[in-house]
């Protein structure tokens, strides 16, 4: 149970969101992922209009709890860490389906993405019925 | 560009898919994701009777291709990976929303699961509305 897997980011978030911003504010926000240019081609048939799903690293998450409060709110019991969004969690992954507006060359310019400024992107995805993942 | 991540399996995915499958046939099919015993408590909340999302890596992959044909048709034209499901992708990461059937202790029994016998699993997640991840 000690098999280690490397991953390599296949781009970055370039957002506004570089300080904690309310947890549920989000859904509008815009950013930029900026894909290695080398990896561009892979976007073929990708255009804006539609939902995409980001996986990406929580890049300031350290550690995490099992049991963990619902958006860290002390008044709400805690519950399993598989139940939850939270970034603390055993292998700090997130994975967020959000709005394609535009790509450009290797930036693709989406709304609804909660990471903040700087987080490695690990994979696009596509999404069907605005559900499958 | 050179960032190295680390991930460590949470568990594995035990099924009777060892051997290739028909690529659409996975819907009916059930595993079991059996977690390190010492996550389990992060199962806490979780039962059966709803959907959640398995993040796990697609450990039979080796390498990928930036364009490739949908499902491995050659007879569909090429298209980037990133609108594809393709295990062979820069991260070989894959994530499934799936039936959650039931847990007992640490091992999840689940339909729908994509991943051949012996897959690590990275993360569970919560489904909200049948449709977010």
């Amino acid at each position: 149970m000690t098999e280690q897997l490397r991953l390599s980011p296949i781009g970055y978030v370039e957002c506004a969101a570089a300080e904690a911003t309310p947890r549920d504010g989000w859904e509008e926000i815009e950013s930029r992922v900026v894909l290695r240019s080398d990896l561009a081609g892979g976007l073929e048939g990708l255009s804006g209009g539609r939902k995409i799903l980001v996986v990406f690293w929580f890049h300031r998450s350290d550690g995490f709890e099992l049991l963990q409060h619902p958006k860290g709110d002390p008044t709400r019991p805690k519950r399993g860490v598989f139940t939850l969004r939270s970034p603390r969690r055993p292998n700090p992954i997130g994975v967020t389906v959000v709005d394609l507006l535009e790509i450009e060359g290797n930036v693709l310019r989406v709304r609804g993405l909660d990471a903040f400024d700087g987080t490695p992107v690990l994979d696009i995805k596509p999404v069907r019925n605005g559900k499958e993942c």
